[in-house]
């Protein structure tokens, strides 16, 4: 047999004479293989009953819970019935966050309202206010910037309310999502660094509902916990109103905890590559989820979409020449323990991932494929996988500058590309880090199509590499 | 103020040298005007509630029922408070079915399933068994042909069960549907003059689930009517499933019944063009639904997405060089009666649609708008308005061969391009033609952006028209 890479070579070089929409000459053989790939995942696949199982059986994954830990057994069970080469559990340490049985915020003795009670969620990593509560009159900002210039004096002792909405003009709602959530993540900290008794946070949402959106908070060392709480955007739009008219006065009491860190697992599943087994393709997404709803979406789409790559390629009897590694990350939503866990024991074993793509935006059709690296591999390595463009936009993927995900980004020194998945974001902050992120809002095919869109580009990445012609 | 037409025509012939990826110089300030398009729809429109009330308080809107009557001044209301030059309702010939209040289809007394009762629904303008019902022998086909093979005498007095899936891998489920409602179309028809005495069709949908869809069949004149009704995927499943293993009766009953046509209405605004007030650009959607559900992807959807093109060009204080036409168009599930109508008069008046846009496909986010007309229309315009591609693709919206809709068809042979939405098809099928397509199947931004993009289009078709530079 010739060498295929010879072969695709040499084609590259007269192909770019020829016809630059169709840079390489395997371009039969890649559609054929890549229509085999869509064929068997919307009609043959497992990803969506995995999900099922992952989001209703299993539920609610916290990290450091115990249907996390069960989780965790759940899907290396999955890869060992995938006939990989070799699947483990990898160790890491992780935050053991305590939401507790009581999460109380109530507006009390509006003149005009009397006592509101608020839907509310503790943010994760807070503590909580004690059994006695916080009881005082809130201040309303709209972000960080408005809060710095607040002297002391005027946070001291107070509540502050953090009530910027996301952009609801955004096309893409994580750009929505991005231009919002430092109010979550930096928020409660700042305002206890001026004094502050309490913070609620306006849910991460463009809906007006009643549901309340956790997510984590972030509290660096030496820096002062006080209670931090989101509050429904029903419930924001109501505080803000009765602010332009009154004072209000708040009552907020939970007992969040933040308990000993716990060692947890990254689950790991490879199939070694035949010619290629140093260079490494890693397929990903996280196994934890927030405590309130199924984790469907976030991440369980992410993982069944990556188990899914490794069934359907070993369906469809594929031999990858590089290696290509499954993996389920605990532990993205409140420190990044098993992410950090991977990137260092990859690094002290030298690996090179030549391409790490995780899947953390959720199981909508997929739109495009988000690519990403160290500036100077982005720049010499997009070009060379760009012409995949054509193969992939019969499917509706786009290729865009911009990829990776938050457990595979610390992978980006080794100077491979990153990749992230971008499926229609138009839902997923109604359903993320809520009660509803149940195995009800996600269809059937648009999960599969983002599987489908997965396991091409691995094909891609595994046949030619990222160095273009070789 | 300098003639912007002027300008646009030496701009773009000075840029065909200079960039073709930028086909006119006016591009900041449309692009700037569309960013305002989308601003105003996504935080400002009225899309989303006006489908609610369309597809709640009026609920399923089958033509010649009395909601559907009512929706007709509704929407007319809507336009009336729209601030257009003129509004009316147009005559039109609709057919009247009538469901009836029996639908029964039954397996009696299989040998391993005893009696089975099948989630059923009788198709639009097909007639009912009687009271007597009709009990009869099942054979299966797969579909026209497979039933055009057997003789007669195989055919005469059973009933035929029409079980060819929808393809789970296309893509575009479209496609799928487009690759299986013959059965439903002409199936019974065809059945019926081969002597069968009923007819079965598996429901429209990739899912497998026990909510049955109906749709119209189609008798031609001088064809025996039979029973022909839709029963649910599981129960197709189960009956094929029988079928091969023993002989199945089934029972029908049902009361389905053509009564005398009656007189309906579509409804019309117009603005009327500044500079080229013959060169008409229709926008619009059919009113009708069928009767199971609230017809809010099937056509709500269509309906409000056209009527907040017009509220958004209102309230962006937009003044149309060309007319510009929104109609809700009557009849298009079964019968069309509305769009013949709307044809003939104009054709009569010897207008001029330079655009016709419909909405049909549902109010999911739009991944592209096709583009059609006469071949000679299309081969000669098309390229006149790809340029375009670069201002609608920063909203995830193509320029795509193939468009148009059954309302607007008629149009073709004024000389103008047919345009029609196409939202991510993925979930329409879930939906389409059962008790389940309500407001809770729609998403308001998915929604919205389709209106976005839609009143995008129609603000560069009435800019630009279709020729070209002029």
């Amino acid at each position: 047999m010739i060498d295929r890479y010879a072969i695709f070579s040499i084609c590259l070089t007269i192909s770019l004479f020829i016809n630059n929409h169709q840079a390489n000459c395997q371009t039969d053989e890649d559609a054929f293989f890549i229509k085999n790939i869509y064929n068997h995942t919307l009609a043959d696949s497992k990803a969506y009953d995995w999900l099922t199982v992952l989001s209703t059986e299993y539920g609610a994954r916290l990290t450091a819970s115990d249907a996390a830990e069960r989780s965790v057994n759940y899907t290396k069970s999955i890869m060992e019935s995938l006939d990989m080469d070799k699947v483990w559990k990898q160790e890491c340490t992780v935050p053991n966050w305590i939401r507790g049985d009581k999460e109380l915020v109530a507006i009390i003795d509006s003149k005009s309202k009397g006592t509101v009670f608020i839907e509310s969620t503790s943010l994760g990593n807070s503590i909580g206010s004690g059994p006695d509560g916080v009881y005082a009159e809130v201040i309303e900002v709209k972000g960080l910037d408005e809060l710095r210039a607040l002297s002391d004096d005027e946070v001291n002792g107070k509540i502050v309310f953090f009530n910027r909405p996301m952009d609801p003009t955004q096309i893409r709602t994580f750009n929505a999502y991005g231009g919002a959530v430092d109010q979550r993540g930096r928020g409660p900290a700042i305002a206890g660094s001026k004094g502050a008794v309490g913070a609620l946070v306006r849910s991460m949402t463009t809906l007006l509902d009643d549901v309340p959106h956790t997510g984590v908070t972030i509290f660096n060392e030496g820096e002062s916990y006080i209670p931090a709480i989101a509050i429904s955007t029903n419930k924001a739009e109501l505080l803000s109103e009765l602010l332009r008219k009154e004072t209000v006065k708040i009552y907020i009491e939970n007992n969040a905890q933040l308990g000993p860190d716990k060692t947890s697992y990254n689950v790991i599943g490879e199939i070694k590559g035949s010619t290629f087994p140093d260079e490494i393709i890693l397929v990903g997404g996280h196994l934890d989820s927030w405590d309130l709803g199924g984790g469907a979406h976030d991440d369980g789409a992410g993982c069944v979409h990556s188990l899914q790559v490794i069934e359907t390629l070993k369906a469809l009897n594929y031999k990858p020449t590089r290696t290509i590694r499954c993996v389920m990350f605990m532990n993205e939503e409140n420190g990044l323990g098993g992410a950090t866990a991977y990137a260092k024991e990859s690094n002290e074993k030298n690996e090179f991932h030549m391409a790490a793509f995780e899947s953390d935006s959720g199981g909508f059709t997929p739109r495009g494929i988000g690519v990403g690296g160290k500036t100077e591999v982005f720049e010499s390595k997009f070009q060379n996988i760009r012409p995949w463009r054509d193969l992939l936009g019969s499917y509706g993927i786009e290729l865009t500058p911009g990829g990776g995900g938050a457990d595979i980004n610390p992978l980006k020194s080794q100077g491979g590309l990153l990749f992230g998945l971008q499926p229609d974001s138009q839902r997923y902050f109604d359903f993320h880090h809520t009660k509803n992120d149940n195995i009800d809002a996600v269809n059937q095919r648009e999960l599969e199509l983002g599987a489908a869109a997965m396991t091409s580009l691995i094909y891609l990445l595994d046949k030619y590499g990222i160095d273009g012609a070789e």
